[in-house]
């Protein structure tokens, strides 16, 4: 496994491949990954011949007052687990590299991102879209793989690539969980014991709608109140927002038809968590 | 010559010529080709083994009280020009295949867009950027080849390909012109004769701003002036702008230093039109 820090490299390298006539996967991530990342790339390299992974914190996506200074960082333990998931080169840039002098160029997107996280984290998705456009380029990967506790970005990536002609495969993956079913997330270190213990009614507040949706409840104000109750029944957790939405367009439903993306975050004292279910049928 | 109207078709041609090796060029139009088009796919040819044209009146570049609805039509005449200049392959789609139903992404850029045609035509660039992003991801070109008459555009193009590291080279061509200087441009079919006689000020005004720096005038609002000055003695002429700019960031200059952006847009009756030329030394 190589670590490159310039895009010439990847390039250079993803070109020997092509010419070799191999298939290349693609994982996007900031780094400091834990065994969602470790589940993406073991798909990726179960799909393709060779899977890139790109390690950046990006500091177009973060808000002036959100948490990139710190955004925890373990290279040493991201490239273990990157060699041993199966990836074959990590794109390890700075910020240089990725944003140079008089940069001014972004991806938008109108509708899809002005609702769930797009509402608290404006120009989150502005950054999202303009990275992940860049990286595609970069890396011109067959496919690419986004774990589903991000479910928006999902849906947003999804919707870039059909609008802008890219030329690949977006595959979303199933979150991986903690034991008591907390989404795995780099940001989960930031939990202190007692947050970390509070942070358990997110998944809960969603078990609970869940249960809703199979008991046959179809009305969605009904379902939001109930997950919005159960998280303010915790004293540590704030909601941000819980929301049904339609999977593909992201607006709001009154009445839940499948596929509908069920929707939460909190913050749990400084740290902010999402989590998510698809309902089905 | 092929002509097809749809994405899949342009990829499994692009992908059929790409296994066997062969590079493309591509010159992107909205149709009712004249020289300076035939001239871009003549350098195509030349410089590629297969060339792609399209013809696509993007509503997206166009503002409300614009002149899509009157944008001139010739797709005969298109097609012979193609062929006897050596394209393979003409795409020419409806706006249903380049703009599906929920279309929401778009490519934006600060800056370069706010300034010359950008100020008298808001929102021209985004979408210009947004249908030369997909276009490029639907023919993925080695080569794309730009008029230097529309200079903007392809200092725009050229800082949208650097900061989204899209993988190929942009190839600006010099502008082809009537006899009498006129930048030869789809819209000159609408001047009446005697329009079309008074639009030779525009040319004239440039020459007149390239002779003063030959003779060694540098202070931009002295040249600038007397461009306006020279397109305010013809009566059927209104100016836009006159300015001189920056080459790279297109950021208005007090002096002139070489590589420098002299551009000029005139309305003459309702038909509004550009020039421009880049001082060198």
């Amino acid at each position: 496994m190589k670590i490159v820090k310039t895009i010439q490299e990847v390039r250079e390298q993803v070109r020997t491949w092509r010419t070799e006539g191999l298939t290349v996967g693609f994982v996007p991530t900031m780094g400091y990954l834990h065994e969602g990342h470790q589940s993406l790339i073991l798909r990726a390299d179960g799909e393709n011949d060779r899977v890139v992974v790109s390690i950046f914190i990006n500091p177009l996506q973060f808000g002036e007052k959100e948490d990139i200074e710190s955004y925890p960082v373990d290279l040493e333990r991201d490239r273990e687990i990157c060699a041993s998931a199966g990836a074959d080169l990590i794109f390890h840039p700075d910020s240089q590299e990725m944003y140079g002098r008089d940069f001014c160029s972004f991806v938008d997107m109108d509708g899809l991102t002005e609702t769930l996280c797009g509402k608290s984290r404006p120009g989150h998705f502005r950054g999202v879209c303009t990275v992940v456009m860049k990286l595609f380029n970069i890396v011109k990967p067959d496919r690419a793989y986004f774990g589903q506790k991000d479910a928006q970005q999902i849906a947003v990536i999804q919707r870039m690539v059909r609008d802008l002609n890219l030329d690949l495969q977006i595959v979303p993956c199933e979150t991986v969980r903690e034991a008591d079913g907390l989404a795995k997330s780099s940001r989960n270190v930031r939990l202190n014991p007692e947050e970390r213990k509070a942070s358990n009614i997110l998944h809960e507040a969603l078990l609970l709608a869940e249960k809703s949706l199979d008991a046959g409840v179809r009305a969605s104000d009904e379902i939001e109140r109930a997950i919005r109750d159960t998280i303010q029944g915790e004293k540590l957790a704030r909601l941000d927002y819980a929301e049904i939405v339609d999977l593909q367009t992201l607006k709001p439903v009154e009445v839940i038809r499948a596929p509908a993306l069920v929707a939460a975050a909190v913050y749990i004292g400084n740290t902010r968590l999402i989590d998510n279910f698809i309902y089905r049928n």
